[in-house]
């Protein structure tokens, strides 16, 4: 949690009603008590599972991309790979399977690299960023039922370009690469 | 629009219906279809406004940050000031508004940095990053109905520093310093 200094309000959040409940998500309407001003309002609240986007590092210095059909934008969209974390499921577990089932690309291990909330206005939940480095491409792939996905691999450096030109729009994969940009410019070099 | 290799078919958008109508928000299920598999499948895509946040500097070198609660998450969160794009209103007029009404801190121009995609898998809207340098506190507040504010300014390195260490998790606000931290470190040093 954070810290507010004195004079914010915590508001207290009392009973919730679901909206629509749809195969990927929940719209609640929650209601909240500020303390001070001493009144109850109901917010929109987007209930969904925690994701998880992977920064796979190849040994030369490549990211693994993915592109393909998006239902929100009706457009395609270049990004890092990604998807749901299963009830349960270690998000570094979540990655590499993601990982693996989009683009074949695996490594034995990876790690928590950070995570953010999509939008915290809106949404409860969290995106867990995973780091992949040293993948290869050893997998035959496996994607989900609507899943239909073009596996790009390019230099690292042109990455954050493509992020800097427009050419990669996805708010997540931007962040991702936010975290990872301060890792890899920071990192010994061999 | 972003280019599709051969191997990736676009979806034919067809009709949708309104699954759920809220104040900032209508959650639509959306039918494709997809010409090559011949399958028609729904999908579920929040409308919304697009967005707004404002990467605003001082003089000093330092960013214009808000911390406020946050209802998705319930809990306060370190951002960037940001709001709704008003029908038709100019993104750079909106975020300069934004800024004024939740800061108190303004300057004659701003200019786009970026905008990107909040989720382009399930929105459908985009989100501008504006750019406002020079920025000096003019103005009193104007909180909308339901905000409450506390304004934060920080040298610039020091809010990089917060997103590397997890103090800042909303994932617009790092994506958005993404972009400002690749204008940032090329700028001509003065």
């Amino acid at each position: 949690m954070s810290t507010p200094n004195e004079g914010l309000s915590r508001w207290e959040r009392r009973e919730e009603r679901l909206i629509a409940h749809t195969r990927i998500l929940d719209l609640d309407g929650v209601k909240y008590y500020h303390p001070v001003r001493q009144v109850e309002r109901e917010f929109v609240v987007i209930r969904t599972s925690d994701w998880v986007n992977v920064v796979a590092v190849t040994k030369q210095a490549e990211l693994v991309l993915v592109r393909q059909f998006r239902f929100g934008t009706n457009d395609f969209s270049l990004e890092i790979p990604g998807g749901i974390i299963e009830a349960g499921e270690d998000p570094v577990v979540s990655g590499l399977r993601e990982l693996r089932e989009e683009t074949g690309y695996g490594a034995a291990a990876g790690r928590l690299l950070a995570k953010v909330h999509p939008n915290p206005a809106i949404q409860s939940n969290w995106v867990h960023f995973v780091l992949v480095e040293a993948v290869e491409r050893s997998h035959a792939l496996e994607w989900d039922h609507d899943e239909e996905i073009e596996v790009e691999v390019r230099p690292v450096e042109e990455v954050f370009a493509l992020v800097r030109s427009g050419a990669i729009t996805h708010s997540l994969t931007v962040a991702a690469l936010m975290h990872f940009e301060g890792y890899w410019r920071s990192r010994p070099k061999g």
